[in-house]
């Protein structure tokens, strides 16, 4: 099978048929504002020309923002179809006793400005959970967003879903289907609250490819386990987390309706752009300076590699120590004997790996000498890889973290203020 | 039943017939020592005057330190009896190829200076991980230590395990059993790579209680579970975790030799020492400037409360908010939300409180209004407890933690040198 990727840029606009369009309306609206003031983008519109297959997944927590609701709800109702998707940051309408009804009105005001069905219109929030979300200025935005909807906005949006993000995340990629170009482009915001075992953050991702709901919804489903499932932050799982992918058919192409090699080469499409932003929301992790990679390998299988490699990068000793540019591998054997999973920690090896070179740390788990100018030199890097080989089989698995830095804890001191 | 406990001085010379002493022997010695530099005692010894029924727990972590292999096997050759305790600060003797035969070694020092069974004495170690131990400072120290055993020498000992701690911790209490007075002495380590999941960070605990072995390690393993098991700085578990409780017999009393009223007033005075020790762990986490208490009420069980309170102290958002003073209540429904147990989100309420006051924040899932003036009053305290309620049952449980700050930062980010 020949994987034949193009990254083109162009985010969520990059398939074709999808305008987005961008806005400020003040949601967090502050006392000192004039009519002068520049604010960043808060709330953003993005729709497809044609209906769309849409695949969606959301945050495991228990407390489950409204936005999530109604956009499930939208989606069982129409049978997964949907037209356009409405986000703002600032405030994730969660924990609100009028939540779902504030949801349901942003969809509503969407769809009578559009001249569409309200369950088409699919919505998503993030920001400060549990502080009452105003609609008067939503309500006075949608029909700028709508008159304003174009092709290659996409900046627009993906600045309007930014909170503590340092950079807008998009990725896209072109690839070829029974001689049709296909693309799959996509925007994720991040970059505090972040941790596996979900669908971390809004992840937005959109696709001219003609391909069944059932296996789109497939494909979202193993990609998301081994890429924003792979992901942490900081441990702690959101309330808002999800995913939509939309697929709108226009590429031309035969609907892919079955296993197969388009279905193979659709999902190394959809690995690209999911594993692109995963690595962009970890290195722009709430004041991280670098990006750590967790790379599992020779495991018994998939899950014993995933789970070792989530220890690493989860471990804040480990993030502190990497901040510090410190090769304290004893840390990183640590986490790796915490993980919850089997297997022999004395045939355990440990390299650590930047673009600096590549040094040896560990052997049988135990430590091997090795030149602490070297590990400073390679640690001088913003992007850190920590090999790990379990000597115990032949599978692998990635994990993307950041490191823990005065920055995280200031952002976080007082983020609501 | 009468639980009528006194708190004394002593730590683990609290008790009848346990000496302790301390000195520097220079285990991690820096190239400009001079013999007028005055440095904190790196290594203890503590013996009991009888030989003691001896109970412990270890790390779960895989990896684990060459002292507790060489503890645990000695217990075993002994049938649990051991008559003293060598321990270490500066190098915790862990993934070190020659770790088992050094610790071999302490043991064997001190066996042939105080003319006892070298698996009559334990031994423990904490430090950094994966550094050669030198095991001639500790040949040399060892004379000192077997001559300067002293009674109410505890404080000689609880300062040479202190690594980051910032104050020694240190608890004692007394109780009468069949008519006879009874002590429970302890001390402990902290401050960093401690979370639930195992016996928590380097505790030592005497009595001169007569109690049977098999009832020591069954109240030892019960009483574990509910302090320093739901206890978290940082979420990493380290590898030499260990609780040693010894028991002398001294005090007189007829042996405890089945569950009863007796065994349970021991258990609550063990529990009276673990749990002060946990808590000053909590306090003292490294770079915590505020003990967070996480209590949880109306629970099904005692599973879920303990899992929804040890997932509240473990989220470092709330951690970095309550450093932050900010009443970020969103953030502690967020972490009862991926708490990995089955309840009503719905039904949870949660109040923010401390000596300062209590404010309810959240009822049924949803956020109430509360004065932000009085918020902030509350947490300028140093001990913040958050309690929640859960709304289907009657059991409860307590974890401790401690806020996120930059001097954990700090600390972490180069621990090494």
């Amino acid at each position: 099978m020949k994987l034949d990727f193009k990254n083109v840029e162009g985010g969520i606009c990059a398939a074709k048929g999808y305008k987005a369009s961008g806005t400020y309306c003040g949601i967090k609206k502050s006392a000192n504002d004039t009519p002068d003031t520049k604010h960043k983008n808060d709330i953003c519109l993005f729709a497809s020309d044609a209906e769309c297959n849409t695949a969606a997944v959301y945050t495991q927590n228990k407390v489950k923002g409204a936005p999530l609701l109604v956009t499930k709800a939208n989606l069982e109702k129409t049978g997964g179809k949907s037209k356009a998707v409405i986000a703002n940051s600032k405030n994730a309408n969660t924990c609100n006793a009028d939540g779902v009804e504030k949801a349901e009105k942003m969809c509503e005001l969407v769809a009578d400005e559009m001249g569409i069905a309200k369950e088409e219109v699919l919505v998503a929030s993030t920001g400060v959970i549990g502080q009452v979300l105003p609609i008067e200025p939503i309500e006075a935005a949608v029909p700028t967003l709508v008159k304003e909807l174009g092709y290659g906005k996409n900046l627009e949006a993906a600045t309007a879903i930014m909170t503590t993000d340092t950079v807008k995340k998009e990725a896209a990629v072109q690839f070829t289907i029974g001689g049709n170009t296909c693309t799959i482009g996509g925007m994720a915001k991040g970059s505090g609250m972040i941790h596996p075992n979900m669908a971390t953050t809004l992840n937005f991702i959109t696709t001219d490819c003609a391909i069944s709901a059932e296996l789109l919804q497939k494909a979202l489903s193993e990609i998301v386990k081994i890429t924003y499932n792979c992901l942490s932050v900081d441990g702690d799982t959101s309330t808002n987390d999800m995913v939509l992918l939309m697929a709108n058919s226009l590429a031309g192409n035969d609907e892919i309706t079955s296993d197969g090699e388009e279905f193979e080469i659709f999902k190394s499409a959809l690995c690209e752009v999911m594993a692109t932003l995963t690595k962009m929301l970890a290195k722009d992790g709430e004041g991280a300076t670098k990006l750590i990679v967790g790379s599992v390998r020779t495991a018994p299988d998939v899950e014993t590699a995933t789970t070792v490699a989530k220890s690493i990068v989860c471990s804040n000793l480990l993030k502190c120590a990497i901040f510090g540019e410190d090769a304290n591998w004893g840390r990183i054997l640590c986490a790796i004997g915490y993980a919850d999973a089997e297997f022999d920690i004395n045939k355990v090896n440990v390299e650590i790996m930047s673009e600096y070179g590549c040094i040896k740390v560990c052997e049988n788990g135990a430590g091997v000498d090795f030149s602490e100018d070297k590990a400073a030199e390679i640690l001088k890097s913003d992007e850190i890889t920590i090999n790990v080989d379990l000597n115990c089989g032949e599978r692998c698995a990635t994990a993307w973290g950041c490191d823990l830095t005065y920055d995280y804890v200031k952002i976080n001191g007082d983020y609501r203020t």
